[in-house]
């Protein structure tokens, strides 16, 4: 049998996003939120996100500058570290971290009676310089960082907060929602990695557009 | 403030999966098949993906052989590779490839005038011994392996066909179900990396049950 698909990635991107900008009809736009947005879902086909996504006013232009600073990403989980785009980050300098499985976090939940997704939250919070946080998974990450912040032990760039879930997710979004802090989160039990992704991917694309690269 | 949350990582998961259960209702039963879509209820919390997940006959026992035997798994994400439990991959001697981004790949798609998904599937049939094919992302890479299959130049025990997207994903999925091979896939535009990696993480926790580790 012969199949016949389209092999030019670029070409299929291309028409993902007409389609995309298309079925979004008079909720299309332009501009970074839209970006991301779309990118959204363009990862996951899921239109109902549309309506999830929630941006706190100018987040999005506060992550832009983040990135082209080069801030420090930090994520929950190593699936989103493994899905935003190296080549972007290395071009703006920026570094992406996880800390979950490291040999510290392990130790330093022994040690506090923690679990290591919130160890390797404290961890991060020690690292020098400027911060972004990805949360695609573990609400108690993102519990520890709006503590963190709390004890003014943490100040954050932006924080992605987007957990999937059935027990806690939901209500660690609306804590980080309700805290004064340039924030993305999706209302409610969806979200995953590879929303957090798409809405990293869809910033970094516009930094490295703006330098030039 | 004082954040109230569980702090119980299995507890979390043992609750979700109580709640899962309930709410699937009369569509509710037991057995891996249904701990798979459980799990990958549990990973979008997306409720839809019931109706859109399709099974071949026996695919999850193939599955599960196939993982207790040392199986390799090869994806077509670095974030399929990245969320696969390499605990249990390990306590079952399976192996993790992606060829995506290697060097390999690179020069392969180049000479053949292929994308860099497809020279990776390419590169994966080289492979010796038994694998699982499990593709979240790119519909090319799924061509692929219905091409090489009908070259009689693969014979995987089963595949995984859960690209998403809107530029054919559903049409690439249509074709791996059409086929006598057997797979798991989602109908449709939805699926992802997070999808593939529940269902691959579903059938590794039985398999390690079953071998007493």
């Amino acid at each position: 049998m012969d199949h016949q698909y389209i092999k030019d990635p670029m070409a299929i991107e291309r028409k993902s996003f007409e389609m995309i900008s298309a079925e979004l009809g008079e909720k299309n736009g332009t501009g970074l939120k839209m970006d991301m947005i779309k990118r959204v879902i363009h990862t996951t086909a899921d239109f109902e996100l549309t309506g999830l996504l929630q941006f706190k006013e100018g987040v999005e232009d506060r992550l832009l500058q983040a990135f082209k600073g080069g801030a420090t990403i930090i994520s929950d989980t190593n699936m989103i570290k493994a899905g935003i785009s190296k080549k972007m980050a290395h071009q703006l300098g920026v570094e992406i971290n996880c800390f979950v499985d490291s040999e510290e976090a392990h130790q330093e939940a022994q040690e506090k009676g923690i679990t290591r997704s919130m160890a390797a939250i404290d961890i991060a919070a020690r690292l020098p310089g400027k911060k972004v946080f990805v949360i695609g998974n573990a609400p108690t990450a993102l519990y520890r960082i709006l503590e963190l912040i709390e004890q003014n032990s943490l100040s954050p760039e932006a924080v992605i907060g987007v957990p999937v879930g059935f027990v806690g997710a939901a209500e660690s979004k609306e804590a980080l929602w309700t805290a004064d802090i340039p924030s993305v989160i999706t209302k409610g039990r969806k979200g995953g990695s590879t929303i957090g992704v798409a809405l990293v991917n869809a910033v970094l694309k516009e930094a490295v557009k703006d330098i030039g690269k």
